[in-house]
């Protein structure tokens, strides 16, 4: 850490220990803490596994005594309404008695919305709202799911330089190298639920876990897009729309084939593109997908904003984000 | 310049020197010299403008008598051969009398090969080659043709991120922004021949010159790729083999489209790739380029390697180089 903190970078701190908690915490949000007093952190904290202890008890519990005048950052909204698990998060700072709270997104929760801001207010603490980049891409998954009513949804494309996934004969082990395949299982970690197509289904039986030591565990529940008969240890949506049946789940991993992708795009439905591009040339080979419903080349323009460049091994992983105005 | 320089620093800035005589040096290759004494440097030279004054020329005449007793870095063995347009610059350096002299390609021309070396050792000068990629990578064009009787030859390609040229419908204007384009027509000045597809050619009519403030008259010699009729003002070749006709061309700069594209990299005789990248997501549109005789996956690794990658606005631009075993 070079130079002094502001507000913005305690919240993206708060934002990184958030992203511990994802996708574990659900179905709650994954909601980082941090809490300083004289330019020293005191107190982190993060939305655990299912969802408790939220992130605020957890950095209280370790600041103790000391929060008292301390400045508390935290990435969403105090939470308000107590639960069978325990008192509110509202109720616990107010008993701590910060002197400043900054958080980044009021709750879109109907519970709290607001609720825990003027709890904080009205025993006195400053509580300020600061918008913050890091945290809202943070909590994609609870804020996509509160506005949009489904999950967010990632889709996983592997390349080639000219845009093929495979060769004409459907050859496609492999495009990319050890290094981008083990990035893309610890994106899978990160997702409630992983969704292929009918078609790759069956023509690949792709087991669809989570093949890194240690995370063994974290293999995402498994959807398949088909109209077809049920599979076993499967959940089945019909149509692109229906991952709003996908109750729990914040973060969605499409991984192909090309039909799903393609309707998924078609339906406006895909929130990030996550781009494996091997520097190798295939030349009429299968595309990406097919037609999305695309009219002209101006409506293409400025729906997609790059977010994240890194080099994995030979291949270059980018991350695309769907900008919605 | 931050801390002291080596050799091989002293071969880069020599080869960045001959990037100057890009592509107006021919027929001559595009060489870069420096002179160092005591760490300083006392003469630059580069081919200028039709192959003369040699770089070694320009650099000697800048350092004056100082060259005595200095190192003379330069990309290309001195030529050992006098032409009609001067002394040979194995004869300029003996004269000059530098203790050393560190070059880094011996000159494949059988005029010199070897006999430019011979002759500066005989006098008593230190001779050292040392190979240098910034000094080989200046020099492809002339490496190229001695070596394969042909052009560098670049396949330039304007991409959606899904690998698209163009809609379904054919529009394809555009696809990358305008720094992007800007771009694009500098590497067109880099160029001696610049070519087209017949289809191409006569679907967009394209200038394919250079359309860049102070460079109008850095346009490349026009070629067209077609079985068809003669065009005026434009050179014709029938099939990619022929690019062996384009004698005086050391780059040959190729825009497409698809047919043209395929045709190039089906018969291997594209050396450099560079990729514009658009953030935009076309979706069953008009793929880069068709079959190009893959076999398998396997073989199609290996072949290309990232050597430049930057941002252009929105747009990406990438290099890529061919790997020849």
């Amino acid at each position: 850490m070079i130079g002094p903190r502001g507000d913005q970078d305690w919240l993206a701190a708060a934002a990184r220990l958030a992203s511990r908690g994802r996708p574990v915490s659900a179905p709650n949000p994954a909601v980082g803490c941090i809490i300083v007093k004289q330019d020293r952190v005191i107190g982190r904290g993060w939305t655990r596994v299912g969802g408790r202890p939220h992130a605020e008890a957890a950095a209280l519990e370790q600041a103790g005594q000391d929060a008292r005048g301390a400045t508390i950052y935290v990435t969403l909204e105090p939470c308000a309404h107590e639960s069978d698990r325990g008192p509110s998060c509202a109720d616990l700072l107010v008993a701590a008695r910060p002197q400043r709270v900054v958080l980044a997104e009021v709750d879109p929760d109907r519970r709290t919305h607001g609720a825990g801001i003027a709890r904080l207010r009205r025993s006195g603490i400053t509580v300020e709202t600061l918008p913050s980049p890091a945290a809202a891409a943070s909590l994609a998954g609870f804020l996509t799911r509160e506005r949009l009513g489904r999950p967010h949804v990632t889709l996983k494309l592997a390349l080639s330089l000219d845009g093929c996934i495979a060769l004409a004969s459907g050859e496609s082990q492999w495009i990319t190298g050890e290094e981008a395949r083990a990035h893309c299982h610890s994106r899978r970690a990160m997702s409630d639920a992983i969704l292929v197509g009918g078609g790759t289904w069956r023509a690949d039986k792709p087991r669809l876990d989570v093949r890194l030591p240690g995370l063994e565990d974290r293999s995402p529940q498994r959807v398949v897009l088909t109209r077809g008969v049920p599979i076993d240890g499967v959940r089945i949506i019909n149509e692109p729309a229906q991952i709003d049946r996908l109750e729990a789940a914040q973060y969605l991993y499409v991984e192909g084939g090309a039909g799903a992708a393609a309707s998924f795009l078609a339906e406006n439905l895909v929130d990030r593109l996550d781009i494996y591009r091997a520097p190798i040339v295939i030349g009429g080979g299968k595309p990406a997908f097919g037609n999305i419903g695309l009219a002209d080349l101006t409506s293409a323009h400025g729906s997609w904003k790059l977010v994240e460049r890194r080099q994995l091994g030979s291949d270059c992983y980018e991350a695309y984000e769907r900008q919605r105005s």
